[in-house]
């Protein structure tokens, strides 16, 4: 087992995607008028892309156009105090074609929120990396 | 009940302050080589400001000395499609006094990673927003 030199354990890609793919929700983390900003968002794995839902006008839309970000999900135990945590940061693109949006459309991705959410955001998985952290 | 253009309800500081006391772990948002970073702790809330505890020379500790990060807390069921998020802005510090470090020693704040902690950070709550989603 590969730990870091905080004393958690080190996961692989594979291991940091199967996780991924687990997980309703995650963190897009960007920057909001040289501010970091971070806002939960569920989320489609598709290969390892992750796809994202919004609505076209929203300050996520306009902050993630054609910008690196990153993406966290987790899942802790405070009982236990285990879990993990992966990170994937890359460039994040708007959806403009529109064979590529109806595509989307078509995937299990429902918003969670009211109201119509036609704007679809790719990340490209371009560094992951995934933390698992065991009781100390 | 007050909405923003998402659909989503905005929460009162108030609110905000008494979900993230509830939330075991959260996550901080800083950067990192110029690329945005996220990175999930355990934290103690002393009045509003947020307390982390790490490592001296972790990644952490080097990059959010003297600058603004962001902290979300957040709980989401994929059940009912419901839940909340929590994100506060503000500066970050090191405590460096004794003093103060005692005083955060004896917080319930322990490590839940191996290994001695004994860097504190405090983040002061600045800009404090929060949403709950309601089913669609």
């Amino acid at each position: 087992m590969k730990c870091d030199s905080a004393g958690l354990q080190v996961l692989s890609r594979e291991e940091c995607m199967h996780l991924l793919a687990t997980s309703p929700i995650g963190r897009i983390v960007f920057t909001d008028r040289a501010l970091p900003a971070v806002q939960p968002v569920n989320f489609h794995l598709r290969g390892e892309d992750i796809v994202i839902r919004t609505t076209t006008g929203s300050k996520l839309a306009a902050a993630t156009r054609r910008t690196v970000v990153a993406f966290e999900a987790d899942d802790f135990d405070p009982d236990t105090r285990t879990g993990w945590s992966v990170t994937v940061v890359g460039h994040a693109r708007a959806v403009d074609d529109p064979a590529e949006i109806a595509g989307l459309a078509a995937l299990p991705l429902l918003p969670w929120a009211p109201g119509a959410r036609d704007h679809f955001i790719v990340i490209v998985a371009e560094q992951v990396s995934g933390r698992r952290v065991h009781p100390g």
